[in-house]
């Protein structure tokens, strides 16, 4: 684990008061299946990017209860048994976890997390492991947006004095990069993502030195490899531009260059002031000076600069990413599917909260021809598909809406993680998950990538599925 | 510190980059001033509450770089000089703060810490204080102005699933107690705030369960001195109530309830609902059984459910508090006021963005004969105010608006935190804190904690600091 810190009681208490039940009713050992899923795409997008997972993984690998811990709940909680103490102190999982992999396209309604253990453990691990995945996802899917509008350029994630505590800007840097930021300022996710933490200079850099020209002087000085000068401090085009353009040419005409160099624009009208510093860097010989934006930046802005002609090279994003300001928290839940054999489901007078019985998978589909994605199928365990035979898909809802899918491929999008207790996983790294993302996002068409209005993707039942669940309605009342 | 994690490197490498130019320019020893303020209140209100000083503390008192920090650097940053890392290894810091205790009401612009150390000292402390104050006072204005909106019920906060990780759930679970939440569900805050955590149990116990009926006997059974009974999962009024009544009529018949019973809503229409179960409730004499809401709670559906006559006692929030959902980012700041004994400030074309510069403290004005707050005076550290004369005050900006106080009383704000690198600070304890907050909420007249376009609290500037800011502006271009 990165940190020394226990989340064995970074739980909700209920619980812990759901588990005292289950041990003194002789229940804890039934085996239940539950599912997390989410049930709307955040920031009103058509798609969502797993992130979490090797946190969790860390979580389940590491959970244990102290005599402490028990000792602090019994004060606290006199209804708790002894018999429900003696448990965690004895407490190990040993249950099944299939997970899709980091950096993997998810849709609402389908299993991303299926859990399969004794009714407390998998219990136990529900809040805990809903903090991880809700948090690191919903970064890492508010980051592929805006990478998306971004249209190659490079974006730096420089949110952490904004997030939501350290962690939050630890944890949130690492799901940015997952979303395809090219790094982080965070220093302290250098030996987590094995790549150095990116930064300039701030302000208060530029004030304590009398002038922005000596500021300009000395920082080139001992930043010879990476010359990126802060010009907003005073007036950028008065004074910061033509500041940074002397400090620069003096620099490459001595030799005091050796790398990257350009310039950060913080404030004002970054369209505008792009746009001036481009031509006067250009006028004076610097084409190489990159440009390099911040300032409150999201991918509706990045879209809205670019179709300005912004002149900008490479953005670094905080507040708006780090906290994903727009939808700060995803949706995403934790339901029980299954207990001792039986699949079960909620029913809700919202449709929409009603949910997906069973021990279920998920089948991608994608066409033979171009490897683009058709459609997810979420179907029964013991379900197989013939890829030599058509298949027929059809809306879970609208269920004469059906199609007929021939020349195509599937994939199992969950993966074994934990069998009987045991890890059976090797996380990728960090560039192997923004690969695996880079690869999901070339199987999905445009139209599901678009900030306003997306087209919804499919995700189906499969017949066994879809009839199992009407058998569950209709007994429910 | 209640992690085992180190958060030296939980800043922004800029912080290294401008330390290792200051180490070889001869400048880390400067002395610098900044201070953390925010520029406007969040949510629209009149006030800020602020959190998190606690965990400053911890993270200022534990600051050291290790061996293994340094090689790290090195690896990445060739740039940084062996000077610069020797004196990494060697940190401990050595300055002064002063701030605010928490659950103190805090304005715009007022300097909430101030820092006074060796610049590059005062510099990589920047955005870890900031990342921990902005987290924790976001979440403990939230939580207040939630509180206030329940008129004196209770509110619990329910919300670590959806918190940005389990460590922003943890200390979000703090800040919102300080803000007036009677407590949180999660565990691991009892150590920490020496009180029991809260809950009762999920829909999946339910469910885990054949029968609703045999799932509430059991609970009621095992939770005889908190039997509150979840009564949405089949359907609140036709299933859900009655079998809540019909168990906990039976319990409380053969002694089996010992303390608090009641129901939990989670869904659906909370005011109906309410209402109804309420009646249901009285009718079959359980008029003590207490009605617990949750359900995307916030400050502006709660005052709207008791408007509409909801008959709810006690209210769990998830989401929206722990997340600050609808301002998730405070933008706390942290800027140069000083250096070397002048005094700094940053100029802007934004007149918002402007700092104000110097030594400051703040000085709060109450009136004699009812204790109420009537305005914040920042003035430079060597003022004096004689509380026997007459205290003339203006408008920052529209200078002619005087007034004219007498039979005032003042106090300071800004406490010793650190002197000389050493804590000279006892924080409180939470309850402490929370009566701390109770008693600046009660000195503050009600036009300033509505919700909606609630009185600008008046913070001014001293005449000596106002012409100091003067000056410093015209000397700037």
């Amino acid at each position: 684990m990165q940190f020394d810190r226990k989340l064995q009681l970074a739980t909700d208490l209920y619980q812990f008061t759901m588990g005292n039940v289950y041990v003194q009713d002789g229940k804890q050992n039934e085996v239940a299946v539950f599912d997390v899923f989410i049930r709307n795409n955040p920031f009103g997008g058509g798609y969502t990017v797993v992130a979490g997972l090797e946190q969790v993984i860390d979580y389940i690998n590491g959970i244990r209860f102290t005599k402490e811990d028990t000792t602090l709940l019994k004060k606290n909680h006199p209804e708790f048994s002894q018999a429900f103490l003696d448990y965690l102190e004895n407490f190990k999982f040993e249950g099944e976890i299939y997970a899709m992999p980091e950096g993997s396209i998810i849709f609402p309604m389908e299993p991303i997390i299926r859990i399969k253990a004794p009714l407390i453990q998998a219990q136990i691990v529900e809040t805990t492991i809903l903090s991880i995945v809700n948090h690191q996802t919903l970064i890492a899917t508010k980051a592929s947006r805006i990478i998306e509008e971004a249209r190659g350029d490079m974006v730096m994630e420089f949110g952490l004095r904004r997030a939501h505590g350290t962690e939050a800007g630890y944890y949130g840097a690492r799901a940015a990069v997952i979303g395809g930021c090219a790094g982080t300022s965070v220093v302290e996710t250098e030996a987590m993502l094995d790549r150095p933490s990116m930064g300039t200079m701030s302000h208060s850099f530029i004030l304590s030195y009398d002038t922005e020209l000596e500021a300009f002087e000395k920082y080139v000085k001992y930043n010879p490899d990476n010359a990126t000068l802060l010009v907003d401090t005073y007036n950028t085009l008065e004074k910061g531009v033509p500041n940074a353009i002397k400090v620069l040419k003096k620099a490459l005409a001595e030799g005091g260059i050796t790398g990257h160099y350009g310039i950060r624009i913080d404030s004002g009208d970054l369209a505008y002031f792009s746009i001036e510093a481009r031509k006067m860097l250009d006028d004076a010989g610097l084409e190489e000076a990159a440009i390099v934006a911040s300032s409150d930046l999201d991918e509706h802005l990045i879209k809205d600069l670019k179709s300005q002609g912004a002149k900008i090279n490479s953005w670094g994003v905080g507040t708006k990413l780090i906290t994903a300001y727009d939808c700060p928290a995803l949706g995403g839940v934790y339901k029980l599917s299954a207990i001792s054999g039986k699949a079960k489901l909620k029913v809700s007078n919202d449709p929409e909260k009603i949910t997906n019985p069973g021990y279920k998978k998920i089948f991608r589909i994608y066409g033979k021809s171009n490897g683009m994605a058709l459609a997810d199928l979420i179907a029964l365990e013991d379900e197989k598909i013939n890829e030599q035979e058509p298949l027929t898909i059809f809306h879970p809802v609208y269920t004469w809406k059906k199609r007929i899918i021939t020349d195509y491929y599937i994939r199992e999008l969950l993966v074994p993680i934990f069998i009987d207790g045991k890890c059976v996983y090797q996380s990728p790294t960090i560039s192997e998950i923004q690969q695996h993302l880079k690869d999901e996002k070339d199987s999905l068409w445009p139209a599901f990538k678009r900030m306003v209005n997306p087209h919804v993707y499919h995700v189906d039942l499969s017949q066994p599925l879809w009839n199992l669940k009407q058998q569950l309605l209709s007994e429910a009342e």
